[in-house]
């Protein structure tokens, strides 16, 4: 008995980017997650181990860098039909090129009843949530808000910080800076507009995250902390967990490309984590 | 050495339900995901096997779906706060209550610019999706919508099914219905515009989906791709595929309550599957 | 512009079941995830709302269950055909049934070098893991298993537990018992042989799990924890956290079927929490 | 009302790491999620927007990859105590650390009867799998295997393969080679042995893999393939996807280390995906 090929392909999934683009005063801010796979003339590799035809898949992920970085990104329709267009021109001995483009959907703020140039909610699975005790000394209330992703594409920096011998951060006076927040308040009573506290709270925390010029993420979560114990008194103390979700800059120099604050790659690990636990005095 | 029981607790650990409230002519819709936990005088069932002290875990689940049902629940908050008395008052050998909720966060509709009366969409991670084919015989573009929850609270039967020995399945004229809308639709070709189209069809499958009197997921899935295939003719098919993410209906009966349709149980699995592949001729 | 409904298929996705096999002195532990898709004359269902030729998607799931107790269950694939013929046999406007099948896979534990007769570890991601706090006081050391699978078909009970108007648990002296556990140890100093006592621990746990007859989880985790701290000193104090995976005696009756324990549905939650924390005198 | 800090802590979470050493003819595969904390003097951080006394989270890991490097890693325990000890002792105004590790653990391949010198598989949640079509022309029975996870870390070359402008991947005749195996296989008839093919096809799945010296993913799936359909007649194909699970190689030259095939980060996303269908002739 032999061995038939009968079908092959290959590529690389999960491409993961974050465009951001200026237009006018605004940011406009795209998370994208692409696949391309091709099939043509690669059984060879497969059957005798010659690598002569295929375009390493880590380069089909620089591709689709490089295409992002100089596409107009209007819609994922019109990028993956350029990006199949960039492999079926350049590549002989491929017969048909996949594009899969599955987009994630940001929210822009509304901060003082307008659009915000640069901040936004993610598509997400937030959650109210409040946690009660009830003992012999009484009940006491903690209430909080869970997996709010936010992100903010300028208006952020970090420099200054210690270093050492495994230091090899570089300054910025310019990053994105996203997270997904956690946050618990204990309330002084049982006694309070639950449902309108956390509004307010919830509001406050936005816009504060929207405005403040960070200088690292720890001053804006004592920021955003300060604001909802300024606003309502019903709150006794705060606690926050911002998990810093970073957003690397991706190196297109190697294509002769410049990347001022364009193309980044999210991760999910690892992550810095910033906790603050504030009390009303 | 002897060995000291320092610390223990129990309880019940994630309670989902689904509230349906109705209010002047609207349906109001909260999801709650409840966990329950006690300490108190429990060391003998630990260290010597005596149950005597112990409610059951699954007594306070009942407790927890028979006080939602009785409750206004305005806030998650107070209804922590008096599921914690519950026990409290109930169980003199217990110590501590804690009860935590998390809610689950459902937007109402907008059809034809009014707040829908019985229709929502969840908190999601919505993406926008598209597949680009490239071949020598041309361009195709899907696009497409995944993990849209959408559930409507009324307007939605199932009757005159088919029987057999195994099928214990009432009829109703009034159900729950609620899906994860996947859905990918095929343009006639590359030169249309993808993000206006976009808009209109996924406004178009949610307006269906709203306002139509369901005799099953089937008959539903249907006029909802018909109907985009009416309103944007650039459309040559699509394929819709929405598994009935069921609620099921807790019988309050042992407890002496009456429950037409207010409190269920939302379960991921198993799942009816419907899918249906419309082509416009 | 007409509409064409080009294809069609519905049926039933993840129908859970966990089958008891008792076979000689042993027990076989099965659990499988199962989908029943049909396709054949539903058209009119899609397009007038006639439910006339639909089985309901319940059906196939209470059928799912009624074949799963008669069946040897030797192979999933004997089982899946089985299942395919069922349907294609009785429905005469079915063109093609669909039966895929995935199985979880259980490893018979291994306690006195002997395959025991009753418990079983899951397919699982289990963890070794470790804390570490370093102060000025010093160094605290809290080891610890995370996610480890485990389960038992017998040699557990429930009963004399406490009752008021929402109990409707019924008592028992045979049921399955299953978690995934998380432990977490101290050890009295950093100058222990972790790597040893890790083993030892995991062990322990494991043999107590299999062999202790149970009279609730909370007295199960309670001489489990007691045993590690009586077999290695170098532990300070244990904390265990035992969910209460339950599986649901499915009932059989309406399809004229006993069911002394064989067939059960497993759910993910809700969850009976049991928490002890133990140290040694 | 003033805001008074509280508590703060912050640090690195997630820091993934792979480590692979050898040990006389073999190769130990370790894998670590390592989490670093510090609490201390950095509330001016927070209330000024002071960065001084931050030492980056970016520092932290690579202060984790630096000393894994070093480090014996006998157990997880030792290792997290002397990373602890490293910010304890440089850090003078850090009041604690806390290291927490999980380790996912991996099994070493057993090929011929004897212990694999470089090929593992993985902690996981392996499925079982099969599908059956049952139509007027009769019964097809594909079965299956999912989420095997599978890793060499020696072995596996990729060179020689086409160059462009976007290539910055380097030529390797030694890397980590890593993938969840996804594979189906369809049977000539009905009436044949599943429990013991299934045995004999993953034997023989696992087995090449961990031999085959491989050129590419692709070379080795089809080796893979090719020996099933030779060793099982009653198979007429096979379908593979390997997706190329990458763990890169940490560059530890800014510490003046060198990283010979030791330190790796795994990443989830993007992978590239191999798939090949083959058929008996």
């Amino acid at each position: 008995m032999s061995t038939h090929l009968a079908h092959n392909r290959y590529g690389k999934r999960d491409v993961r980017l974050v465009k951001v683009t200026p237009r006018d005063a605004y940011h406009v801010l795209q998370e994208l997650n692409v696949t391309v796979l091709l099939t043509g003339d690669f059984a060879s590799t497969y059957l005798t181990g010659d690598n002569s035809p295929v375009l390493p898949t880590d380069t089909i992920k620089n591709t689709v860098y490089a295409l992002a970085r100089e596409h107009e990104l209007e819609t994922i329709e019109h990028f993956a039909i350029d990006v199949s267009r960039h492999f079926q021109e350049r590549l002989e001995h491929v017969d048909t090129v996949s594009v899969e483009i599955a987009e994630s959907l940001w929210q822009r703020m509304t901060v003082d009843d307008k659009p915000h140039p640069h901040a936004f909610t993610g598509s997400t699975v937030e959650k109210a949530t409040c946690a009660v005790l009830n003992t012999a000394e009484g009940i006491t209330v903690h209430s909080g808000i869970r997996d709010l992703v936010i992100l903010k594409t300028t208006g952020s920096g970090f420099a200054n910080f210690l270093k050492d011998e495994y230091t090899t951060l570089e300054e910025t006076d310019d990053r994105l800076l996203g997270t997904d927040l956690l946050a618990t308040w204990l309330y002084r009573s049982t006694d309070v507009p639950f449902g309108e506290h956390r509004q307010t709270i919830r509001k406050t925390l936005l816009d504060i995250f929207a405005d403040h010029e960070s200088d690292s993420l720890q001053n804006t979560l004592y920021e955003m902390g300060k604001a909802v114990l300024g606003r309502v008194p019903d709150v006794a103390d705060i606690y926050l967990s911002m998990p810093n979700r970073h957003n690397l800059l991706v190196d297109l120099s190697p294509f002769g490309q410049e990347n001022p604050n364009r193309i980044f790659l999210p991760i999910n690990e690892p992550a810095g984590l910033i906790e603050g636990y504030l009390q009303a005095e």
